[in-house]
């Protein structure tokens, strides 16, 4: 593994998906308002792309029940850049009729995954997430497709970078605005990073990558590093770390956004964000789910 | 920055100071029992090396009161090398009269540190740490020189890896047996470790180096990684990421143990030290502290 960091990019973007990824994963159900106030803040801080929701069956995440009034009541901000994440057609129905700018189309690339959580094998998944995704650039919608366990899902065995290159050659066909490979379940290290990475950047011509990460092993640091030396500028991150995988009791969550900016600010790759500010909205939230999140800098900081 | 893993080291070793650096910083002073049934767990599990005391002074740190005790009751075993942290003269005489095989020898380049956890300013730490050295060789123990501070204190701006390079071409001509440089507050970054082991190596010689890391602000793991590449092989880690700074407060630990392995496992390092069984230790004394520690890995692990 060979990595050079020598120009690190000037600019990099966190795509702060906390609102959806971290607060599904929540001990409680938060009220509409503080939703809001939590993303006016991380909106006020610097950030520039939210995931505020995912259009799920209510019964299945209680959490994500209001997305409509969440995505009824965002700041304007036209510096913003807001995204919801839709697993299927209904929850398409649903994003559209909302007026969301951004869809994340998301599926999973592990067939054992893809069962347990969307009900059906990876092909079909697939062939829906690109009929999906057609649906959505016909109805104007802005697009993310994004493939999840792409760098394994329980066991060390279940990786395989050219079935993840597979997937991503028939989605990036779609033609989709950013393309995401999530490590769902915190199974990546750097050989893997490079590995997929490797597979699917000759394939994505100009559409952008971006990493979603999890820290669940402690590796999402090193993880992200690897993306960065390997020219990707786009991460998925959660304030305070929140987050995690409902297949993995006690699993750890989304790579700290506090963490990222705090690392990404010593490479000298610029953000736009203030790392204090998302630090309060942290601790506020912190002190609401009387929890301590797994980040850790967010309580250092003023 | 350039990094090369393309022929990662066939084995590194993990010394791990949850005993020392981890105990000292928990809520509740442990029992003598307690402590000892920790560190048999881990020689079980296969650690090689274990910080297992600090001599200071008792009512500075009134968990590192029984250090003798835990010194005299540890398993006796071959392959297992036991050290003491050591600080000023006192403690060195308590850890010759103890019989304890290894003592690191430590100090602070950072002068508001030094003065203020030692009450003394760098040059005459450095001076005093020089003939502790001396006196210990002389008294036939094993020896690790460590620099604390090596990466930054608090401030953004107290980093001079030259300053660094200066203290420790002074101590390496003690001729410790490892010269170990210390990110005490977690300061650290890829960058920093790079500036410091290119500015140290070359005067190190035949002494390996060795790195201790916190994980104050999520960077341990990639700074870890960074030394790996830039050829150092010992690394300091704690069970379950415990440990801290007493002048940070809500500061997270020392690199956890299970992590690291987990990582160095993916790379192909051998460490010949089980995971697993790390982990059940760590459970067992999170479930004593009824703390929930900082790392995530060891609650994951069967």
């Amino acid at each position: 593994m060979h990595l050079n960091l020598n120009h690190p990019p000037p600019r990099a973007t966190l795509n702060e998906v906390g609102p959806r990824d971290g607060f599904q994963n929540l001990p409680r159900v938060l009220d509409t308002a503080l939703k809001l106030e939590i993303i006016a803040g991380l909106v006020e801080a610097g950030v520039s792309e939210l995931q505020v929701a995912s259009f799920v069956h209510p019964q299945k995440v209680p959490q994500m029940a209001d997305a409509e009034a969440v995505i009824a009541s965002l700041p304007a901000n036209r510096r913003v850049s807001y995204s919801a994440l839709v697993l299927n057609r209904r929850g398409l129905e649903r994003a559209v009729a909302a007026g969301i700018e951004t869809v994340e189309i998301s599926l999973s690339v592990n067939d054992a995954h893809s069962r347990a959580n969307m009900g059906m094998d990876r092909h079909r998944a697939l062939a829906e997430g690109c009929r999906m995704l057609r649906q959505a650039k016909n109805a104007g919608l802005k697009t993310v497709a994004s493939l999840q366990c792409a760098f394994g899902y329980l066991s060390p065995e279940d990786f395989d970078p050219f079935q993840v290159a597979d997937a991503a050659r028939t989605f990036l066909a779609e033609g989709p605005g950013r393309f995401t490979l999530c490590d769902t379940t915190g199974m990546s290290d750097p050989t893997r990073i490079v590995a997929v990475l490797d597979a699917v950047a000759p394939m994505a011509g100009d559409t952008p990558l971006a990493l979603h990460l999890h820290d669940t092993r402690g590796l999402g640091m090193v993880n992200l590093f690897t993306g960065l030396c390997r020219g990707v500028v786009h991460f998925d991150t959660a304030l305070g770390g929140i987050g995690g995988c409902p297949f993995i009791p006690g699993a750890a969550g989304n790579l700290a956004t506090e963490e990222a900016l705090f690392f990404l600010e010593r490479l000298g790759v610029a953000t736009g964000i203030d790392i204090a500010a998302v630090s309060r909205v942290t601790r506020r939230l912190e002190s609401v789910c009387a929890a301590r999140f797994t980040g850790r800098l967010h309580r250092l900081m003023p």
